[in-house]
């Protein structure tokens, strides 16, 4: 729920006054071509109506009727490690925050220091994708942007996350293997390869790459810029995050 | 973020007009005592200013200035098994919803849904009230009202929880264990007695009571309304949730 301070409807009531009184004495003056009369009539009316936008202003801000909270969503990224789906995810974040949203961003790296025992076995990391989707579907539902950022590789877990969701736009981030392997920034590829790692998608577990999402980048093709302008541009064309 | 509908607009345009003609029309008379010059300044003036008073009031609507969200808060309520914590927990969230307020419920029972694995050994118990304050506090950050029912047996976990919120208010519903017991609403006591439940607080596990908490509420000397009734008022008479 939002209000609006005293302060905000008394700048409101006098800039509305400056307009109106400078109308009302044109039109006084236009018919009576008396200065005197003028400026009598627009100063008693102008101070009599500035009491008065205020009260009504006051008398408004009580109602709710008419106000509308933007209508958040759910921005899903999904893809291999070292696809550069954090880095987008994180940029669609801080462009929704200066955008003046309310936004939380959800990182895969991040859940797991939130619940330690979470491994990598096909069905932890579906319980973990559940719970993110669970998550954001409360924070959703409270008027809240999530942009979540998860390799969740399995296409039913990704289901399951979307069923919690209302407003779910799915960003697969493409990029291929070899360049997600060769870029390596945390040296989990070289790790997974040398069997220090065990169920590490892409190498010893699969990655189930979407076969119908609201939006597939190339991180691998495109540079950050270019990647992050593609997601704001369909955002802005669906009417996501589109507020007025 | 909040935006107002062009009705709204509309109709506070119309419903100020009706305000403003009739104080422009009686000054005008005031001064000119001729009715002719009064109905043809009253409406021109009205017809004017009704469509500048839109555009005045769709400008100041891309204005963030002077609006401000309600500072929400956290309402931690703790408490042994059977107390009537979580009946005075949605009580209040009820309330908080029916005042237009963006409020979430979390509930012990629900939250071990999400996190199957958590057990009742103390240190199972503190990371579970670890991960709500956590919860809590991203939702809190985001504009929304959060009631916790939850034993929390552990001062030191709620310590925890607290530092992960903005604005906490702890509730300690400090219902006797011989009337917890006595009521036994879901028969735990029954079974922990048998020994068919371990770690049971207020059996096998202690509860430690706050000693310093924001609210003191028996739930076995009130009734449902009265305790309702004392945690609302202290939330009035410190602003908490109090709008406009």
């Amino acid at each position: 729920m939002i209000y609006e301070t005293r302060f905000r409807s008394i700048a409101k009531a006098v800039s509305w006054r400056a307009l109106g009184s400078l109308t009302t004495m044109a039109f006084v003056y236009a018919f009576t071509r008396r200065l005197d009369v003028t400026f009598f009539v627009g100063g008693l009316d102008a101070l009599a109506k500035i009491l008065l936008y205020f009260a009504h202003e006051r008398t408004w801000n009580l109602l709710q009727w008419g106000r509308r909270p933007v209508e958040p969503a759910v921005l899903w990224f999904t893809g291999l490690s070292g696809s550069g789906k954090s880095t987008l995810a994180k940029g669609v974040y801080d462009a929704l925050v200066e955008g003046g949203l309310r936004a939380e961003y959800l990182d895969g790296d991040e859940l797991r220091r939130l619940f330690p025992d979470t491994g990598y076995s096909r069905a932890e990391r579906d319980r973990h994708v559940r719970r993110a989707g669970h998550l954001a579907g409360m924070l959703e539902k409270n008027g809240v942007f999530v942009v979540v950022s998860l390799i969740s590789p399995y296409a039913a877990s990704r289901r399951a996350a979307r069923a919690l969701c209302r407003r779910f736009v799915e960003v697969h981030v493409s990029t291929p293997l070899a360049v997600c392997e060769k870029r390596d920034p945390k040296g989990l590829y070289a790790r997974a390869r040398r069997g220090e790692l065990a169920d590490f998608t892409g190498v010893q577990a699969p990655y189930e790459a979407p076969e119908s999402c609201e939006l597939v980048v190339d991180a691998g093709a495109l540079s950050e810029k270019e990647a992050l302008a593609r997601v704001l541009g369909y955002l802005r064309a669906r009417g996501v995050a589109a507020a007025s």
